[in-house]
């Protein structure tokens, strides 16, 4: 291995925000649903707009017709023949939490960081961010709204031979802008092998005039959030969990008047002085400990090692006897607004959509979240703070004892703050559509455990959360989405 | 894989420390070199007196007469029979940084989270820490210096038939205690595959007497600082990586008058208000810059894939060709004081000795260290943070280009502030016993790159080191032990 590792970037030039003023500005953002940059009525205009110009066709093919893709007729390892993107290998892991010890299956392996980048900008004294109408092949409804960027190091140098990724450079040198936001945050750890990505928001100084292209537009956070608990399916993953990492503590004096959502909800999302079941520093010692109990082995193996745990590899699809699973499947893509025209691929496909619980309830006048620390097969760092319940259906009706899912699934209509359908990331699941929902359980209701939570579980506000959130990798996808939809009820005018 | 993981700890009762308090009290103890529970004539006796007590004996063997250890007749892959401790497997990697693109070496693969855990108490009004006398098998001088514990949950619980770990519970559950520190970081990343350890340092109530056992002693920090600088090979790596980890920062009004060093040094490691060169947000983004920048693939695969890359694997060693590599052996161990009396292991022995130099200059009267981004085999997260030069003896006459070597090379002995023989983990690595330096370079010497630092290359201050050391895996193992060496300095009287 090299001996010295001699970097392409230095950190001289690159100006980072003070994040107390870059919570302010975002939350001044939140507030605010119209300006003359973006008028409500016109960024809905340009969604039609863009949804009506056709959509990505998507097929299914055999494996065997995957072109530019090989899989592997001995150990079926699926590999593009340029060496780049990802591959569908085995994995197989062993542990205390393993059940009968050992299991295997199909996972995606792409080790590069990708960076999922939101271009900011200050316009009519208001900051917005430029999001992106972006088909991918797995998206239920076509197009999302994603981040500006959301490219790998592949697909940014003409891996695609295509265009180059529009304003991938602002990201990776940001001479000249400002760095609001740098963190990495892993992804789904059920499909993905220890995969992490960038989250970035870099403004552009207000002088400097942005060509913005027809596929993006700009908006503000308000609007985002108002998109997001409006219409399934349509702001998609990434611009999630960059909206769940944009720093959200600031001083009362700093409050915007207009911020929507009760006392407890604003004091627990932006008050560094309320008053927590738990100090932050106690949390994440939490977190250590639980990782440090844990142990899990994780082994790529050939895929044909996943058939002993009930995988079948055939033609069209790699997939589980058992309900709740995923398939892998070969897609053919036609597109005509991407970087390349049309491409083939593989793609993972749950067979049974995830319904995902945040609970929360206040504690002395500020709403904390329950949250899980939980173990999943890809995971990068053994364990990562989860939703309070995650749920399949065939789960709900299985013999199998979920922590509080029958306290959710008990929850009337009037007491679910936010329920709506998010996809997860087109661009390597095909209709991931996922069921998101925030619960406000009362204490008495919850308390069927006289000792506190189940163990394994912790509550904590949402700064907190923000707060770990500045770490890598702690928090994972799905808790990101949730606490984008919390925040999503500090807009007005829901 | 389980739906839901049921964890076993809880956050509830976790009290910990604010960082700036214990920062205070680090330091104080820092600046103490007797106490009443302490005096150094009774540490120094104490240490005498545990290394007369005779040590290891560690004796070479084959391959094939490792008791209780199996090594795969077809992989070469050796494995403990209870499945537990840990393996030595093949490791292939890829990336844009390996030379020719592919690479295959042995590595040893552990993937629990080990505790370092460092007891501490307020005795004469001062904060001791518990130290261990220890003897591993590795340690080429018997016994070092250990934290309190050093364990994994694998022997912990026993798994190797003896005595308990000491001490071990008090980390694991700290009730009644206070929690001082507590971060995972990475362990050498040539050797280890992934490895993290949890870093701690927990409070015992003044209160509360301890039954300090033969092996045990109560020291002040500032009496580990002047062993590390006075002794070769006595305070062990994880006692290192603890001490490099303590924070650091205090108001300048809670200075201890009798610390040592001057300034420059003082307003590094100290003062939250000192200037910098970059801020610690732009720092932490140029790590993440270069993580993204970066792809490394990590396989584990047959040992015996590691032979068309120049390995051997004989009876008695696996060793490479060419200078500067390291060799994994079979030994055969016997002990008087340790859990069990005599065991078989593999270690890994280097066959020569590295030096890691820090580079400190003084940028605005404060001292600043110039710090290395850096790609190693078994790195968790692709680049870390390391020691500005580290070289062999093969290196330093070959044709390789090392940045800043020749300007370390050059420094008279007047200008290193800290040059000593320090030990790498005795209970893998056998004899691995490297050089760590600090030298001071003026800047005009350094100058050779008219731009600044080697690309790859950054000037951080020892508080900005010491923040980001909050975060888990960005500083590696080696820039941890130059960091407890500078901060050594401090300490009076060495």
């Amino acid at each position: 291995m090299p001996a010295d590792a001699r970097g392409v970037l230095d950190p001289a030039g690159r100006c980072v925000a003070h994040r107390g003023r870059t919570a302010r500005r975002v939350l001044a953002s939140a507030a605010t649903l119209n300006t003359p940059t973006a008028p409500s009525a016109a960024v809905d205009e340009w969604i039609r707009e863009r949804q009506s110009r056709g959509r990505l066709h998507v097929e299914p093919i055999p494996f065997s017709d995957l072109q530019g893709w090989d899989m592997d007729p001995t150990t079926g390892v699926m590999r593009h023949r340029s060496g780049r993107f990802f591959t569908v290998e085995g994995v197989h892991v062993t542990g205390p939490r393993v059940p009968n010890g050992a299991w295997a299956q199909p996972i995606i392996v792409q080790p590069e960081v990708g960076v999922l980048g939101l271009l900011a900008q200050e316009l009519d004294g208001v900051l917005h961010v430029l999001i992106q109408a972006k088909m991918e092949p797995g998206n239920a409804d076509g197009l999302q709204l994603s981040p500006t960027v959301q490219a790998t190091r592949s697909n940014s140098t003409g891996a695609h031979h295509g265009r180059p990724v529009r304003y991938f450079e602002r990201f990776v040198n940001p001479a000249g802008g400002e760095v609001l936001l740098d963190v990495l945050q892993s992804e789904q750890a059920e499909w993905f092998l220890a995969k992490q990505n960038r989250n970035m928001l870099v403004e552009v100084p207000s002088h400097e005039t942005i060509e913005v292209a027809d596929d993006f537009c700009w908006v503000t956070v308000g609007q985002l959030a108002r998109l997001l608990s409006r219409d399934d399916d349509l702001v998609n993953m990434d611009t999630r969990s960059i909206l769940a990492c944009l720093p959200s503590g600031v001083d009362d004096a700093d409050l915007p008047a207009d911020l929507a959502g009760d006392s407890a909800l604003r004091r627990s999302v932006l008050d560094p002085t309320a008053p927590t079941v738990h100090e932050t520093e106690a949390l994440v010692c939490w977190v250590n400990a639980v990782r440090s109990s844990e142990s899990l082995i994780q082994r790529l193996v050939p895929l044909t090692d996943a058939v002993e745990h009930g995988w079948t590899i055939g033609d069209r699809a790699v997939s589980h006897r058992d309900a709740g699973h995923f398939r892998v499947v070969a897609t053919a893509v036609n597109a005509s607004s991407r970087e390349v025209g049309s491409w083939d691929q593989p793609l993972i496909e749950p067979t049974e959509p995830t319904t995902f619980y945040l609970v929360v309830t206040a504690f002395r006048g500020v709403l904390h979240a329950l949250v899980q620390a939980r173990v999943d097969v890809g995971q990068r760092d053994l364990a990562e703070l989860a939703p309070t319940v995650q749920a399949r259906p065939s789960q709900v009706d299985g013999a199998r004892a979920i922590p509080y899912l029958d306290a959710v699934l008990a929850v009337p209509a009037s007491q679910r703050l936010f329920d709506s359908t998010l996809s997860e990331e087109g661009g390597r699941f095909l209709n991931a559509r996922n069921r998101y929902v925030v619960v406000d359980l009362p204490l008495d209701v919850m308390a069927t455990d006289p000792e506190g939570p189940e163990a394994g579980h912790a509550w904590m506000s949402l700064l907190q959360l923000n707060e770990i959130l500045r770490q890598s990798n702690v928090v994972n996808v799905e808790l990101r989405t949730l606490v984008s939809c919390v925040r999503s009820l500090l807009t007005p005018g829901r």
